[in-house]
């Protein structure tokens, strides 16, 4: 067995959703959304299974998505994509991000990640042969520590993971921020990986910032988008990546041989509802943040302390005021098997494990699946 | 950009495809079928959309399907496989591949591959790590040098990678020749990740014998199977391995990270669609091989040298009686631009591409679409 990938366990998600369903728990743990797909998406899919075609489409996905791909990213940042030449459809962000950086990153090269970060970043970058330079932010105010993050660039750099909004920080990455980035870019020559799937799921009239649309940045930055996240149809696993040619291409050749290529009726549903009105994205948004004040009010009501959340579909909870002696993995397995109810350790999001004082909670649950976590927790605590 | 992928090309299939559409070609190039999707499997994906859920399911793939496959593996051939611990779903038989051979090699492992080979073979061993042996067999009668295959095995061989019904040989691979490399995994204590996609597509009353049967293999071979050729439906993606608990381990630790998962609905259907009766089987493998007579009489009529095909969608056909003048890559290139039919340049399948007297042509086709590729290749002949 491959001693790099063998020395990871199973993805944190898959282990707590296991859990949450052997124990019965309202499962706040694994980020899937409930009860917010769209039916009218979800009606088109079924459509396009029925009239076909049901094979191969091109390996780049089909024209009409990367056409309403290139169409959303113009109407909501401005961007000028040529839809045939600088959008890839992925299964999924997770194999657009494999697809990433198994075709750009060559054994040896450098690789700079923030953490907390998703968990498939690590055991791909090692994978393929990177070496990753850990910068991290962390709770409550998950400020980006600039010295070590020019620190953290050497010549040796290829690229850096990026990802905005940020899981589980619920951090929008702000345009100073991303100028910053952008000079270290441009200083060692890098790409950057962006991952920002929950791009429309920001709160409170902030803004999501693609660092794509940064001065010099257009031919720096590899953007990955996801339906998953933007129809809250995580299972359809229909995801793209955006760049300039000659920086796709690469990745292009990974994705060949990864999956070849995605289903063409899920694709072709994924089009249609690309091109909804501003008022389904406005609305999708809305509908989040109401949520996630919900779940806020009532985890404070337990007893929690709640970090503020600008994006994504996630709450960091520190649960010392609780008075629970153990850490975080010991508390969210405590809460799942004695209060029914699951979160994530935030200290799977770090290699050192040892920011160990917080739970995340996913709020794009139903209000009555909220609600009953809440009592839950009440009760018990 | 990483040189070992961008050493290769865009896939033969794609680029052969788009060269078929750019002309208005019938493509019998790229492997999918046409007119052959069952209905009521259709059926079921859409009603699975609809109903939902439409969120991650378990990385492992569904219950119900790895049920279904493994209740599919026990009535063909005698299996007794248990489905939560030895059957993994994936995103297509393309990420099976991957997931297996990420998963298993460690850099500086040899491994053994019989070319004629399916073109991502190469470039995912080599982006692993890999070192690829190879050994070849040929047209017209596509034998198995035991001797060269004996010597490519060193005590650094981790697996083999074997195709049958193999693609674009048609060979279905004898019970002789599967012990004969049984005996070489045991005796360098190897794998062998068995890519058995065409498993069901078999001529003539031979019999697909999976090297997982054979005595001393169970906990050797990664079983390889594929949705999309089994239900000719290759566009939903939808593939699975089968091995030991223990081999199956590391592979689910690059599955988790490559896709995490695929489409539960599509699943579902499948899951559904592989306990039809041994009817729908007989059916599909008398269609195909009635097709497979169909172009090989009208390959025969304009003059090509045909081989012999007992399983897989493809004909290797020797254009040389033709008096073509250049190679196999040329040929394939002129028929679609002149002739506008397409096939595939069989060199395309071997590294040396030495082997550049032969294209393949995709039977899994309608009458009328091999009866029009026969009509136009015999007029321009
Ligand atoms: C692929 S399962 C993980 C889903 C997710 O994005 C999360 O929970 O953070
Ligand atoms: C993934 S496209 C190739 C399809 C196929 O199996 C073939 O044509 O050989």
């Amino acid at each position: 067995a491959n001693s790099i990938l063998s020395s990871f366990g199973t993805t944190i998600f898959e282990t707590m959703s296991r859990l949450a369903q052997a124990h019965g728990a309202v499962n706040l743990g694994q980020g899937f959304p409930e009860g917010l797909e769209p039916a009218d998406v979800v009606a088109r899919a079924a459509e396009a299974v029925t009239a076909g075609p049901n094979q191969y489409p091109s390996m780049m996905g089909i024209p009409d998505l990367r056409r309403a791909v290139a169409d959303h990213d113009r109407r909501f940042y401005g961007l000028d994509l040529d839809p045939m030449a600088e959008v890839m459809a992925t299964s999924g962000a997770t194999e657009a991000l494999a697809a990433c950086l198994f075709g750009l990153i060559e054994p040896g090269d450098e690789v700079v990640l923030i953490e907390p970060l998703y968990d498939s970043y690590l055991p791909i970058i090692r994978r393929a042969g990177g070496i990753p330079r850990l910068v991290r932010v962390e709770p409550p105010h998950w400020n980006l520590p600039r010295d070590a993050l020019a620190a953290a660039f050497s010549p040796k750099t290829k690229l850096m993971v990026l990802n905005t909004p940020m899981n589980p920080a619920g951090k929008v990455w702000g345009h100073d921020e991303l100028e910053f980035l952008a000079g270290l870019l441009e200083r060692y020559d890098a790409y950057c990986v962006c991952d920002e799937v929950y791009e429309h799921l920001v709160y409170d009239g902030r803004r999501h910032v693609p660092l794509m649309t940064l001065p010099g940045m257009r031919g720096r930055c590899l953007k990955i988008g996801s339906a998953g996240k933007i129809f809250s149809l995580t299972g359809w696993k229909v995801g793209w990546v955006i760049a300039a040619p000659e920086v796709l291409a690469p990745v292009a050749k990974a994705h060949q041989y990864l999956t070849f290529t995605t289903p063409p009726n899920l694709q072709a549903a994924v089009a249609w509802g690309l091109g909804k009105d501003d008022a389904y994205y406005h609305g999708l948004a809305a509908m989040l943040a109401e949520r996630r004040d919900r779940l806020a009010a009532g985890l404070r009501t337990v007893g929690f302390e709640v970090m503020d959340t600008g994006g994504s579909y996630f709450i960091t909870a520190d649960f010392r005021p609780l008075g629970f002696a153990g850490d975080d993995a010991e508390f969210c397995r405590h809460i799942t098997e004695r209060a029914g109810v699951t979160a994530i350790p935030v200290s799977a999001f770090y290699q050192g494990g040892d920011v160990d004082r917080f739970a995340r909670f996913c709020f794009a649950k139903t209000e009555s699946a909220i609600d009953e976590a809440v009592t839950r927790l009440a009760n018990y605590f």
